[in-house]
Protein backbone atom coordinates (compact mmCIF):
# COMPACT_ATOMS: atom_id res chain seq x y z
CA UNK A 1 0.00 0.00 0.00
CA UNK A 2 1.35 3.30 -1.15
CA UNK A 3 1.75 5.34 1.96
CA UNK A 4 2.15 8.60 0.56
CA UNK A 5 -1.23 8.85 -0.54
CA UNK A 6 -2.74 8.33 2.35
CA UNK A 7 -4.94 11.06 3.88
CA UNK A 8 -3.61 12.86 6.94
CA UNK A 9 -6.60 11.65 9.19
CA UNK A 10 -5.02 8.08 9.07
CA UNK A 11 -2.25 8.83 11.10
CA UNK A 12 -4.34 10.25 14.19
CA UNK A 13 -5.41 6.47 14.76
CA UNK A 14 -3.29 4.93 17.28
CA UNK A 15 -2.83 1.75 15.68
CA UNK A 16 -1.36 -1.17 17.70
CA UNK A 17 1.40 -2.99 17.25
CA UNK A 18 0.33 -5.13 14.68
CA UNK A 19 -0.87 -1.61 12.63
CA UNK A 20 -4.62 -2.79 13.64
CA UNK A 21 -7.68 -1.13 15.85
CA UNK A 22 -10.71 -2.80 16.97
CA UNK A 23 -14.01 -1.82 14.91
CA UNK A 24 -17.43 -1.72 16.85
CA UNK A 25 -20.03 -2.49 14.27
CA UNK A 26 -23.42 -1.16 15.44
CA UNK A 27 -26.41 -1.11 13.49
CA UNK A 28 -27.89 2.16 12.30
CA UNK A 29 -31.92 1.42 12.41
CA UNK A 30 -32.25 -0.73 15.31
CA UNK A 31 -28.99 0.86 17.34
CA UNK A 32 -27.73 -2.96 17.54
CA UNK A 33 -23.94 -4.10 18.20
CA UNK A 34 -23.88 -6.06 15.52
CA UNK A 35 -19.91 -7.40 16.11
CA UNK A 36 -16.20 -6.65 16.58
CA UNK A 37 -13.69 -7.06 14.00
CA UNK A 38 -10.64 -5.52 13.67
CA UNK A 39 -8.73 -3.25 10.41
CA UNK A 40 -5.83 -2.16 9.31
CA UNK A 41 -4.82 1.48 7.32
CA UNK A 42 -5.75 -0.25 4.12
CA UNK A 43 -9.10 -1.81 5.27
CA UNK A 44 -10.27 1.17 6.44
CA UNK A 45 -9.01 3.80 3.94
CA UNK A 46 -10.97 1.12 1.61
CA UNK A 47 -14.18 1.21 3.80
CA UNK A 48 -14.31 4.78 3.28
CA UNK A 49 -13.02 4.89 -0.13
CA UNK A 50 -16.06 1.92 -1.08
CA UNK A 51 -18.29 3.02 1.30
CA UNK A 52 -18.78 -0.41 3.17
CA UNK A 53 -16.89 -2.70 5.79
CA UNK A 54 -14.04 -3.78 4.64
CA UNK A 55 -12.17 -5.32 7.74
CA UNK A 56 -8.53 -7.38 8.22
CA UNK A 57 -8.90 -10.91 9.05
CA UNK A 58 -6.35 -11.55 11.63
CA UNK A 59 -6.35 -15.48 10.97
CA UNK A 60 -6.65 -15.34 7.48
CA UNK A 61 -4.44 -11.96 7.33
CA UNK A 62 -5.90 -10.86 4.30
CA UNK A 63 -8.54 -8.05 3.58
CA UNK A 64 -12.20 -9.35 4.78
CA UNK A 65 -14.33 -7.40 2.31
CA UNK A 66 -17.79 -8.03 4.67
CA UNK A 67 -20.51 -9.90 2.42
CA UNK A 68 -18.41 -10.93 -0.26
CA UNK A 69 -19.87 -14.64 0.18
CA UNK A 70 -23.23 -14.09 1.76
CA UNK A 71 -24.15 -10.93 0.25
CA UNK A 72 -24.70 -9.26 3.71
CA UNK A 73 -22.47 -6.16 3.22
CA UNK A 74 -22.35 -3.28 5.79
CA UNK A 75 -22.74 0.12 4.20
CA UNK A 76 -20.60 2.67 6.36
CA UNK A 77 -22.97 5.50 7.31
CA UNK A 78 -20.27 7.20 9.90
CA UNK A 79 -17.22 6.72 11.37
CA UNK A 80 -15.96 7.45 14.73
CA UNK A 81 -12.72 7.55 16.71
CA UNK A 82 -12.81 7.61 20.31
CA UNK A 83 -11.23 9.42 22.66
CA UNK A 84 -7.74 7.26 23.07
CA UNK A 85 -7.76 7.28 18.98
CA UNK A 86 -7.37 3.31 19.10
CA UNK A 87 -11.11 2.11 18.72
CA UNK A 88 -13.82 2.75 16.08
CA UNK A 89 -17.04 2.58 15.63
CA UNK A 90 -19.02 2.26 12.55
CA UNK A 91 -22.75 2.75 12.32
CA UNK A 92 -24.01 0.41 9.74
CA UNK A 93 -26.82 -0.06 7.33
CA UNK A 94 -27.18 -4.10 7.82
CA UNK A 95 -27.71 -5.85 4.18
CA UNK A 96 -29.32 -8.42 4.64
CA UNK A 97 -30.08 -8.42 8.14
CA UNK A 98 -27.67 -10.75 9.60
CA UNK A 99 -24.64 -9.98 10.38
CA UNK A 100 -23.15 -13.26 12.21
CA UNK A 101 -21.76 -15.77 9.98
CA UNK A 102 -23.84 -17.98 12.22
CA UNK A 103 -26.71 -16.70 10.85
CA UNK A 104 -28.41 -14.84 13.83
CA UNK A 105 -28.73 -11.21 13.22
CA UNK A 106 -25.88 -10.04 15.31
CA UNK A 107 -23.32 -12.07 16.91
CA UNK A 108 -23.72 -11.03 20.23
CA UNK A 109 -26.40 -14.05 20.57
CA UNK A 110 -24.51 -15.56 24.16
CA UNK A 111 -25.80 -14.14 27.50
CA UNK A 112 -25.18 -15.00 30.61
CA UNK A 113 -27.46 -16.52 32.63
CA UNK A 114 -26.71 -18.46 36.26
CA UNK A 115 -23.14 -18.91 35.83
CA UNK A 116 -23.97 -20.21 32.04
CA UNK A 117 -23.46 -19.11 28.27
CA UNK A 118 -27.23 -19.20 27.00
CA UNK A 119 -28.12 -18.60 23.36
CA UNK A 120 -30.57 -16.25 23.54
CA UNK A 121 -31.30 -15.11 19.39
CA UNK A 122 -32.70 -17.09 16.95
CA UNK A 123 -30.85 -18.40 13.79
CA UNK A 124 -32.50 -16.33 10.57
CA UNK A 125 -30.99 -18.24 8.18
CA UNK A 126 -29.07 -21.37 8.10
CA UNK A 127 -25.51 -20.68 7.50
CA UNK A 128 -25.42 -23.59 4.87
CA UNK A 129 -27.29 -21.14 2.78
CA UNK A 130 -25.28 -17.67 3.50
CA UNK A 131 -22.28 -19.42 2.31
CA UNK A 132 -23.31 -21.86 -0.81
CA UNK A 133 -21.94 -24.99 0.85
CA UNK B 1 -6.63 -14.82 41.88
CA UNK B 2 -7.50 -18.30 42.98
CA UNK B 3 -8.04 -19.88 39.84
CA UNK B 4 -9.55 -23.03 41.54
CA UNK B 5 -13.01 -21.31 42.32
CA UNK B 6 -13.40 -19.93 39.01
CA UNK B 7 -16.72 -20.79 37.37
CA UNK B 8 -16.76 -22.66 34.26
CA UNK B 9 -18.27 -19.89 32.02
CA UNK B 10 -15.07 -17.88 32.35
CA UNK B 11 -13.16 -21.43 30.69
CA UNK B 12 -15.63 -20.82 27.56
CA UNK B 13 -14.08 -17.38 26.72
CA UNK B 14 -11.07 -17.44 24.23
CA UNK B 15 -8.68 -14.76 26.13
CA UNK B 16 -5.84 -13.60 23.72
CA UNK B 17 -2.52 -13.91 24.54
CA UNK B 18 -2.12 -11.52 27.65
CA UNK B 19 -5.39 -13.13 29.16
CA UNK B 20 -7.15 -10.26 27.70
CA UNK B 21 -10.48 -9.66 25.80
CA UNK B 22 -12.39 -6.40 24.52
CA UNK B 23 -15.44 -5.26 26.38
CA UNK B 24 -18.12 -3.43 24.27
CA UNK B 25 -20.18 -1.02 26.94
CA UNK B 26 -23.43 -0.08 26.05
CA UNK B 27 -25.90 2.21 27.47
CA UNK B 28 -29.46 0.42 28.19
CA UNK B 29 -31.84 3.39 27.74
CA UNK B 30 -30.07 5.01 24.72
CA UNK B 31 -28.66 1.97 23.24
CA UNK B 32 -25.28 4.32 22.31
CA UNK B 33 -21.60 2.76 22.64
CA UNK B 34 -19.79 3.92 25.39
CA UNK B 35 -16.68 2.88 25.14
CA UNK B 36 -14.59 -0.12 24.64
CA UNK B 37 -12.10 -1.32 27.36
CA UNK B 38 -10.48 -4.94 28.11
CA UNK B 39 -11.12 -7.42 30.84
CA UNK B 40 -9.19 -9.88 32.07
CA UNK B 41 -10.64 -13.21 34.00
CA UNK B 42 -10.30 -11.44 37.54
CA UNK B 43 -12.06 -7.90 36.45
CA UNK B 44 -14.77 -9.85 34.48
CA UNK B 45 -15.66 -12.35 37.16
CA UNK B 46 -15.59 -9.07 39.70
CA UNK B 47 -18.04 -7.30 37.39
CA UNK B 48 -20.31 -10.21 37.36
CA UNK B 49 -19.92 -10.17 41.23
CA UNK B 50 -20.31 -6.79 42.24
CA UNK B 51 -22.94 -5.87 39.39
CA UNK B 52 -20.99 -3.23 38.04
CA UNK B 53 -17.87 -2.92 35.07
CA UNK B 54 -14.61 -3.43 36.47
CA UNK B 55 -11.85 -3.65 33.56
CA UNK B 56 -7.89 -4.33 33.58
CA UNK B 57 -6.13 -1.11 33.26
CA UNK B 58 -3.40 -2.45 30.09
CA UNK B 59 -1.74 0.69 30.75
CA UNK B 60 -1.76 1.05 34.19
CA UNK B 61 -1.41 -2.57 34.31
CA UNK B 62 -4.09 -2.95 37.30
CA UNK B 63 -7.43 -3.38 37.89
CA UNK B 64 -9.64 -0.57 36.83
CA UNK B 65 -12.76 0.30 38.87
CA UNK B 66 -14.53 2.68 36.31
CA UNK B 67 -16.22 5.47 38.12
CA UNK B 68 -14.12 4.35 41.26
CA UNK B 69 -12.84 8.21 41.19
CA UNK B 70 -15.62 10.04 39.34
CA UNK B 71 -18.52 7.78 40.65
CA UNK B 72 -19.48 7.88 37.17
CA UNK B 73 -19.94 3.92 37.74
CA UNK B 74 -21.47 1.59 35.45
CA UNK B 75 -23.83 -0.90 36.52
CA UNK B 76 -24.11 -4.21 34.62
CA UNK B 77 -27.23 -5.19 33.56
CA UNK B 78 -26.61 -7.87 30.81
CA UNK B 79 -23.41 -9.66 29.85
CA UNK B 80 -23.28 -10.85 26.32
CA UNK B 81 -20.19 -12.88 24.33
CA UNK B 82 -19.91 -13.19 20.64
CA UNK B 83 -19.87 -16.00 18.25
CA UNK B 84 -16.05 -16.48 17.96
CA UNK B 85 -16.10 -16.41 22.08
CA UNK B 86 -13.55 -13.20 22.55
CA UNK B 87 -15.79 -10.80 22.81
CA UNK B 88 -17.65 -8.88 25.47
CA UNK B 89 -20.71 -7.19 25.30
CA UNK B 90 -22.09 -5.02 28.41
CA UNK B 91 -25.27 -3.79 28.45
CA UNK B 92 -24.96 -0.75 31.22
CA UNK B 93 -26.31 1.90 33.51
CA UNK B 94 -24.50 4.64 32.96
CA UNK B 95 -24.10 6.81 36.63
CA UNK B 96 -23.85 10.19 35.87
CA UNK B 97 -24.45 9.99 32.53
CA UNK B 98 -21.06 10.41 31.76
CA UNK B 99 -18.81 7.59 30.35
CA UNK B 100 -15.43 9.40 29.33
CA UNK B 101 -12.96 10.51 30.86
CA UNK B 102 -13.16 14.25 28.93
CA UNK B 103 -16.72 14.83 30.22
CA UNK B 104 -18.61 13.92 27.47
CA UNK B 105 -21.39 11.28 27.26
CA UNK B 106 -19.81 8.62 25.60
CA UNK B 107 -15.88 8.28 24.22
CA UNK B 108 -16.62 8.44 20.47
CA UNK B 109 -17.10 12.17 19.90
CA UNK B 110 -14.70 12.19 16.75
CA UNK B 111 -16.62 11.84 13.66
CA UNK B 112 -15.36 11.64 10.23
CA UNK B 113 -16.25 14.92 7.98
CA UNK B 114 -14.47 15.48 4.83
CA UNK B 115 -11.40 13.67 5.38
CA UNK B 116 -10.88 14.85 9.49
CA UNK B 117 -12.04 14.28 12.86
CA UNK B 118 -14.85 16.18 14.35
CA UNK B 119 -15.65 16.68 17.74
CA UNK B 120 -19.60 16.24 17.50
CA UNK B 121 -20.24 15.24 20.82
CA UNK B 122 -20.67 18.23 24.06
CA UNK B 123 -18.37 18.29 27.21
CA UNK B 124 -21.30 18.08 29.66
CA UNK B 125 -19.01 18.19 32.64
CA UNK B 126 -15.41 19.72 33.09
CA UNK B 127 -13.11 17.14 33.30
CA UNK B 128 -11.02 18.43 36.62
CA UNK B 129 -14.22 18.43 38.68
CA UNK B 130 -15.31 14.93 37.65
CA UNK B 131 -11.43 14.05 38.98
CA UNK B 132 -11.38 16.78 41.61
CA UNK B 133 -8.21 17.97 40.46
Amino acid sequence: MNTERQPAWLDEIRWNEEGLVPAVAQEQSTGKVLMLAWMNRESLLLSVQEGRAIYWSRSRQKLWRKGEESGNVQLLKELRLDCDQDVLLLIVEQIGGIACHTGRHHCFFRQLQDNSWVNVEPVLKDPKSLYGK
